[in-house]
């Protein structure tokens, strides 16, 4: 089947020749953003654009003039520390800026612009990031069916799945101030929980830490609020996604969630990957929504559509690794504990969108929406330590060392892994999500 | 008993007369911040300090160097467009500023300061006000132990309250976006709810919308992420208390809240009064917190201290009126349909601080925090419809026109009102928190 889109024929090659190499999650088809500096540097950070090993500093680039025509206020706004300017800019600034640096890194480009534009690189291993963009405000929903029954047993053996949850994508506001760049270490957060038979609460270092496989979205053009976004435009207004960690301190959130939802179990830290991968670049990679078989309810005209039927899902293949302190101690990868595809998800990020704002709640660009946990069918598919343990009750065996595991040890660092591959097409990656567990401070 | 802090002299006056109004809620021991601009003026917004019924207009003052001498970065803060940089400079910068102008509006101030600050007043009636700060992250308590209590019998007859109630703050996080100055209307929301014995949800518009009458608090200084704020040093945290109104579409929370809490049915608007009554003007009316006799749990020991024992409540006169187009038409005051007192509160405000960072979750300048609703032991004094109404069941009547009410219908105006008064101290007025239900929109 031709494809349309220049940026996604699967034969362009760039003149970055990293990005051609096998398993690179940077081809020229791809071009994420993200917002970096040199590492070391005290310099402003600002956007960039990933290519093979590299990253092509946007500041430099505008100041260099090499991306003159594709809109002035837009590549400004993206060069800036925070991309929330960009993202509001729009689908046509978003897109504008891919073609003309993908015309520009083409193997067959040439003349003072390309020279200009190999100037303004920065290889990625000499750069540090930041988040992307001011968080303003982050939502976390709930929306694999497998995830939500395999920690629904845990909790509610009789009951794991709410009667919800096949009728609209639940969420919760999660904590926009504790949103921290992959690689930020954290201290395993104190708290109360109550233990199994005990008559009062105890305060201590969480012992039940978790993390949880999610993929994170970012809000490109908001809405005003009182002004729903149909599902028809939902998409218009998501910029890209990434990957996140929605780390979680089980026994806290068991024990505080009850009426209103998780807390502190959850706003100690969430990290995300530095690249946020567009739309467009995951066109390829769309997938039907997942069927819904009698006597599934089909879900409400007002989060159905044909094309989300047909394309709202995104067929990203995603693994979560534990490095303990041996493994790196001796030199070990970390240790593969799942494996699962974001294609499984119940509900689609437009349906998300849609219903985020159904009732009038205004999304800003720069706001970050997280999937939920992503989890499969099968088990080893599952997103959580909580469901690989049964909720703690069988542990597994770490790759490499045979160390075993409930639940995170102190200085276990989980990376998250995601990219797009399939015959025909680029592959498009999201890099890495990562952060280390340091142990609780002195209280 | 003498007072020590000249500020808190209830025989002290200004020369601006209308502080020394009976029943005014600015008079000079008060002096609460607002952000403001002449109505219809394409002015920017600046910060503001009431007395009587005018405002000092901060960023005029500067301008004019009436304030001289209290810190020029700390000013310069309290004149911006928000105050979360002004909040950031901490309690002495705060103290500053306060007691520099409650030198220069005493009756018995003279000289050229005075007379140029008598330059820099605007009526209060000539104004409008927007959020006094950019609301980074806000956040929702459930701290009301006969809110919880009433509301609970609405959803589980038998298990009313929670058992986590009684040994920590429950808190959900809430939407900051769609947090509005007092004044706005908002449209009735549209979500899912589920009609009891129905099969399938439904979509449309709410039936059961409720206010809820709370306190918001600003944060000033904030935490670093990682590191608690001790029981002992939360209140220097925050910079001041306000009304809040948590709008809420009964119908849509109590159909998706489980199990992941309130989200649609309360992130369509949060109404918050536009003065900032800062904990110093507060301080003459701090009581102990709430008895607990046994067999109540005494809150676990980073909960527990003694100056929160002795001071950690606020005595704060609370109402709630309904003003119906009916009331408009025919030119009758509001309904009152509830009074109580935030001193009932099971939980203070320092108890909420240490608890919503406990496990390292950081604070930012400008975060609000609501209390929960507010509602005392008896009946009359419950702070929403769905207790008075006992889940819409029971219908009141609304004083001056007869109307009667289970929720609210379009057009009716919600207005709250604070304010601390006893004898030996001067009254402090949080004035009125105050919005109006427009019909849904067309879908």
């Amino acid at each position: 089947m031709p494809t349309l889109n220049p940026t996604h024929d699967p034969q362009a090659t760039s003149w970055v020749a990293s990005a051609q190499a096998t398993g690179a999650d940077f081809p020229i088809q791809n071009l994420p953003l993200a917002v970096f500096r040199r590492a070391g540097s005290h310099a402003a950070f600002r956007g960039g654009v990933a290519i093979g090993d590299q990253i092509i500093d946007l500041a430099a680039a505008q100041a260099a003039g090499v991306l003159d025509g594709l809109g002035a206020q837009a590549l400004a706004a993206a060069a800036e520390p925070t991309l929330n300017h960009f993202f509001a800019e729009g689908p046509s600034a978003w897109r504008a800026l891919r073609h003309g640096l993908f015309d520009l890194l083409h193997s067959s480009a040439t003349g003072p612009k390309v020279d200009a534009l190999r100037t303004c690189l920065v290889a990625q291993f000499d750069a540090e990031f930041t988040l992307p963009a001011r968080v303003a405000n982050y939502t976390d929903f709930y929306t694999s069916i497998h995830h939500a029954s395999n920690v629904g047993k845990v909790i509610r053996p009789d009951d794991p799945l709410t009667p919800n949850f096949q009728w609209l994508p639940i969420a919760y506001h999660g904590r926009a101030s504790s949103v921290v760049m992959s690689g930020t270490a954290f201290h395993r957060p104190h708290g109360q929980a109550m233990p199994p038979g005990a008559k009062a609460p105890v305060y201590g270092a969480c012992a039940r830490l978790d993390y949880e496989l999610e993929m994170g979205f970012f809000i490109g053009t908001g809405n005003a609020l009182g002004e729903p976004v149909p599902l028809g435009e939902a998409e218009d207004h998501i910029f890209g996604m990434c990957l996140l960690n929605d780390w979680s301190a089980r026994d806290h959130q068991f024990w505080e969630m009850n009426p209103l939802g998780p807390f502190l179990g959850k706003n100690f830290c969430t990290s995300i990957s530095p690249w946020i991968v567009t739309m467009e670049a995951l066109a390829p990679y769309r997938v039907p929504a997942v069927e819904r078989p009698a006597p599934e309810p089909q879900p409400l005209a007002y989060l159905d559509g044909a094309a989300n039927r047909a394309a709202g899902g995104v067929d990203v293949q995603l693994t979560v690794g534990i490095e303990s302190a041996e493994h790196r101690a001796r030199g070990l990868a970390p240790a593969e504990v799942s494996r699962t595809n974001f294609h499984h998800q119940y509900w689609t990020i437009a349906q998300m969108v849609t219903q985020h704002t159904v009732g009038g709640c205004n999304l800003q660009p720069g706001d970050l929406l997280g999937t939920g946990t992503i989890s499969g069918p099968t088990p080893a598919e599952a997103g959580a330590m909580v469901e690989l343990s049964r909720g703690g009750t069988q542990p597994i065996t770490l790759a490499g060392t045979g160390e075993t595991r409930t639940f995170l040890q102190d200085g276990d660092t989980v990376v998250l892994r995601g990219w797009c591959e399939k015959p025909g097409a680029a592959r498009v990656g999201f890099g890495e999500c990562r952060g280390q567990v340091l142990p609780a401070r002195a209280r």
